[in-house]
């Protein structure tokens, strides 16, 4: 199935409303109101079914995995009722796939790293980068979701994209194994980890990881893909579209950590809740700064994965300028002696 | 006030309860419980004032602060009941003081940042941690309150501890300024930003901050003091204990950047949203490295910062081992020519 999170007009003003999408048939299957007319069909009252229904199917996808199999149960049960609850996929306005307790994203793709670093870092990668697979955090407070407006941060003039899987975890699990990580993997969904690469210069010295470059925007769609319709990660196709125009082609290969060694790792001490999402790190040729173009207020950005679908996000054509920027301090370690 | 969130065993299993903890008086008082308590002096019916009660004053502190005035308003009269819905303050289990939905921690305050680079980095700090207030963003599933047992991770030989304030937002806000920024700030708690030295030194070069060297432990609370209590965060006199014996006596000094500025630049772009967390950076010879020493499994950590008070830490007596660790992979850059 494809678990998506779609916005609509209530009394009470705009709610999220956790949706199946069927593209091959162009409809979309808001979840809770098929399974509550599936309960009504089985006996329940109309309004303890929709309190049932909302209860198990809930706007917020990370919750509504926390059921366990009572949520995939009804998810299914629910498609029987599908026809007097559907929308036209074209129509409705999407939401962030996945409301994540938890974002983090890895680096375990080979042609990526060797492009970036000799692009960007003009350096020869940390020879780190092979003995763990490293991640980041970024903010769960700016994710958007497919056909969503990026605002365009002033800070920056290299906006860059990167086309990634987004590793979408369904059960909480901690010290696991590359041999059982993959039974807390829920799905994927087309990942944009948005980046500002001037802003990624300036702040990689102070050592604690990517702050302003990365948490303005992250895309997260159109939807969550179950891993039932993956036969293999390995070998997905990967296309990077700006405006209409195919700017890289390119697939998921040359994993230095396997998505189960990244998901065992982040498990270490720490623990994988559900809804988190883990993205996979770019895909070779998958970020602007590797092909030599950034994003340009206007263009309108596609990420697509062979399986998942097409992440589509708009960058706003006005720039967004904050009110205050820091000031630099001054510098009282001129004379240091360690 | 002083708020704080305790776990309580109920029929339908442990649950957590927001609670006013009143140290002088020596109790706790549950919030919800003396709320509805309060609604029903006023006409509510006793099953309806519960509801009212747990959807005004949850369990949830973000959930909580999200409600603005209702929230502080039903809190200060839930204080009329008190004297019906306390416990005693020593016999309680308590939990984070806060469920932060973004955990972010920063590099303020200039006597640790020099202490840090001239025995850990052995480097001179670099010019980027005074051009703009650095930090890093921890997961939010380890978070252990006062009194809760820290497991000892077996991947490092250095834990450490970090002496911090612990800035809670209270309302959302993007793209604030200094002017603007303190009015989002709800309250400060006691900060451990536990650290794993040894792990710290192996993962910086990836280059993606801190992952496993932070991510198996924060320490949040004892509980969260209203800014109201709070004179000046600047003079504010913090002590580190271990096995009860003082080892560094501190103080909020020297800022290289001011709260105002931490909170208005990580706002920029990004959303405040209310219970997020946001960490000082540590005082002053707070941290274990600074003094030459780390925990050992057993020993017990005490933080106390004035006018908040003590978070205890206990740490585990047997070491956690992860039944897996990833092995180096091969480096294929011997030969990089860029």
């Amino acid at each position: 199935m494809k678990f998506g999170r779609i916005a609509v007009d209530t009394p009470d003003g705009e709610q999220i409303r956790l949706v199946a999408a069927e593209p091959d048939s162009g409809r979309v299957i808001d979840l809770a109101r098929s399974y509550a007319l599936t309960l009504q069909r089985k006996g329940a009252e109309p309004e303890r079914a929709r309190e049932l229904a909302l209860a198990v199917l809930p706007g917020s996808l990370a919750a509504g995995l926390g059921g366990g199999s009572i949520f995939l149960d009804a998810a299914h049960d629910a498609l029987g009722a599908a026809d007097d609850a559907s929308f036209a996929i074209d129509e409705v306005s999407w939401r962030a796939a996945v409301d994540s307790p938890v974002i983090r994203d890895g680096l375990t793709f080979e042609k990526h790293i060797q492009n970036f670093h000799r692009i960007v870092a003009k350096a020869q990668p940390a020879r780190s980068i092979y003995d763990r697979p490293g991640y980041f955090k970024g903010t769960t407070a700016m994710s958007y979701g497919h056909n969503q407006e990026l605002p365009y941060p002033d800070f920056t003039e290299q906006l860059d994209w990167e086309l990634e899987i987004g590793y979408v975890v369904g059960k909480s699990g901690s010290n696991l194994t590359p041999d059982n990580a993959m039974e807390h993997l829920f799905g994927i969904t087309v990942f944009n980890d948005f980046s500002a690469r001037d802003i990624q210069g300036a702040e990689m010295p102070i050592g604690m990881g990517p702050q302003k470059c990365k948490d303005f925007g992250y895309g997260i769609g159109p939807w969550v893909t179950t891993m039932d319709e993956i036969d293999s990660l390995e070998g997905l196709h990967g296309q990077v579209r700006v405006n209409g125009e195919v700017l890289s082609d390119t697939k998921v290969e040359d994993f230095v950590y396997t998505p189960a060694e990244l998901l065992a790792y982040v498990s270490i001490s720490d623990r994988l809740q559900p809804g988190d999402l883990i993205g996979s790190g770019t895909m070779g040729f998958g970020a602007g700064v590797e092909i030599g173009t950034f994003l340009k207020p206007g263009d309108v950005i596609e990420l697509e994965v062979e399986g998942v679908g097409t992440l589509r996000t708009p960058i706003s054509k006005e720039r967004e300028k904050a009110p205050w920027w820091p000031e630099p301090r001054q510098y009282p370690h001129e004379n240091w002696v360690a």
